[in-house]
């Protein structure tokens, strides 16, 4: 802790407190939340996907991207697609998501989770978080489970509305994995089927094994703001063949294999990533476990740096996890939302981006008639978390 | 027409001529359908994007791209979006589609068109093409209505199914402009509001108008077989401030401007495109008068090549048009499916990349049940087109 942190700390002032311990790692640069890094063969693959003219739904980039997300991830299988959100569409209706289900999801999460539900014409119904893993909390769920499903007919039914209650959507909050353990063991214990939305957590392992490789289906996410970058895209990991199969196909339109025919025999999407993303993809890639390290960097630099600060703690990996540190964020140990606001303020006006977490996804105002179970922990976090600068390059 | 052509006139082997037709405009290159060309300042304005790090879903190339993209189409607001699917699915959303209404749409069209009208929650109603056009013939649309529509309570509704009809989806097959004058006075008619699937005719005017923007919206589409391409890409044309301002807002998310807050306060879509892909567009943009004048150089060639063949018509602008002939397209005089199906063996076999049009929409298996007006016409069409290949490169 520097002589400058030493001395806000004896202040009333937190927000210049943590100004001094931003400046402390981050120099007085001016930071977004998370900037992309080019920094390895970007320039090569682009310049060869356009001189290969293929840029576009077919190539041989969007081919070695699959491969070697597979191969990083351990996932057997991996789609590459448009973007997470419609990896998120395809991976529930893959799980066998209908018009009219429920799916289980954390309150806590970016609005594509819940919207891609929606998609699906299912209601999410809103479950709430660990605080020490920021995703969803099995014991609390099943809490809420025992008093609101009951099983009829080989399904499990909410009592209250009496729509199926087909899965559950796990969401590896800001790169921290969930306990999957207990996630797995609710599920099994319900007969639920779980869907991993890894899209902040690509590089982070629960127990040695990749998130987003417990449940029937994993997505991932590459818009600018995450750990790798193809533009915009994203990703379905499943371990079984014939779901990747299905997966391939349907995201792609359906179209049957012909050498001139054009049969396209069910509703298909058009989700496919171009190459020229795939082949930004590849690159980036390849820098993967060079990104990680800076970002376990950052995050030590910021633990020495907010060491001092009792009034905040900054998030960290769970137990037996290793993360991505996709995002890093404090925790405010009390809630005072003109204190979290003026942190806000002040951070934001000396050049670090900051943020809250998203709003809570109840509180908006087209899921604001969905199930709930009781969020005491998810709306505590709501009020509690802030975001810094996170990006590769900081360290 | 060479000596070659000349010869195989003479014989009964219409594959054969095709094929000498085809190695007189095209040397005997190996040919896709429609190859991209890439010969501008696509690499310039990508390595520019990747230096700026802005690659993903905000940036300045997308706000140049549609700027670009209004200036060019003479619309008013055009907004860039991930695919022609995801331009077409919102467009009609915006035209007020709602689960259970009934859609007019083309059975002559890719099958997007339709797909895009089913995840709206709505049905596609096939209508029948002009033989001169390809595209909706008006007259046998308004005979089809003055059996079929009723006026209920100020809506049109379907005399057999009861559901509401709510807007005509208009297509510009291979580039060709349909008669927007039939078309807009049978809207009028019957108060249906037409969406413009403009997907394949960027560059095609309609008496010096373009395309897809005679309908309360039109839409573009990029992908890489397309007159100009982003690898991925679409966009949404309109001269309504308002319907242009929703689309922007629920492509990306249906985020409420904030200044660190995360509202969005409806269901939106993750249908951004990349700053990487419009970066590309803009450097496309800038080619396309060029791209449309080697295009139409290659209808020329084509039409004197093919000029002595009786079997076969060489499909053309409608008069009052000009069309960008993405795609050009011999017609058969004579419904023969083992002739049709011997000049696609004997052309593919040559290294010409040939294909008959797309399997109409009723003929697929998730839309054999959908309502349907005699379609005759488009099942000759479909029995007797053959696309060749038709990129801006072959000039």
């Amino acid at each position: 802790m520097s002589a400058a942190t030493e001395k806000f700390l004896q202040s009333a002032d937190l927000g210049a407190a943590i100004v001094a311990a931003l400046d402390e790692v981050l120099g007085t640069r001016k930071t977004d939340l998370h900037a992309p890094v080019f920094a390895g063969n970007e320039w090569v693959y682009l310049k060869d996907c356009l001189d290969s003219t293929f840029v576009s739904s077919v190539g041989a980039y969007v081919d070695r991207f699959e491969r070697d997300l597979a191969e990083f991830t351990g996932s057997a299988h991996a789609v590459a697609v448009v973007n997470g959100t419609a990896a998120l569409h395809v991976a529930l209706l893959l799980a066998g998501v209908e018009q009219g289900d429920e799916v289980l999801v954390p309150a806590l999460t970016f609005a594509a989770t819940a919207n891609a539900v929606s998609y699906c014409g299912a209601i999410p119904h809103f479950i709430d978080s660990d605080d020490r893993t920021l995703g969803v909390d099995p014991a609390a769920l099943d809490r809420w489970l025992s008093f609101k499903a009951e099983k009829t007919g080989g399904r499990i039914v909410n009592r209250d509305t009496g729509r199926v209650i087909r899965a559950i959507v796990t969401m590896h909050t800001f790169g921290h994995p969930c306990d999957m353990d207990g996630l797995l063991s609710v599920a099994r214990k319900y007969g639920l089927t779980i869907v991993e939305d890894a899209a902040e957590s690509l590089g982070s392992y629960y127990q040695g094994r990749h998130t987003g490789t417990f449940g029937l289906l994993g997505t991932l996410s590459f818009n600018g703001n995450k750990t790798l970058t193809t533009g915009g895209g994203g990703a379905i990991l499943t371990n079984d063949a014939e779901l990747a199969r299905r997966a391939k196909f349907i995201t792609t339109t359906a179209k049957r294999p012909h050498k001139w025919e054009y049969v396209h025999d069910e509703v298909g999407f058009n989700y496919r990533m171009p190459n020229l993303n795939a082949a930004l993809g590849c690159a980036q890639l390849e820098q993967l476990p060079g990104f990680l390290q800076s970002k376990r960097a950052l995050h030590q630099k910021y633990a020495k740096a907010f060491a001092g600060l009792d009034a905040v703690e900054l998030t960290r990996e769970p137990a037996g996890c290793s993360s991505n540190y996709w995002l890093q964020a404090l925790k405010l140990q009390n809630i005072d939302m003109q204190l979290r606001d003026s942190i806000l303020e002040q951070t934001n006006a000396a050049g670090y981006m900051t943020r809250p977490v998203w709003k809570l996804m109840h509180g908006l105002r087209q899921f604001g008639d969905c199930p709930r179970a009781p969020l005491d922990v998810a709306e505590r976090l709501e009020k509690t978390l802030i975001n810094i600068p996170s990006g590769a390059g900081l360290a």
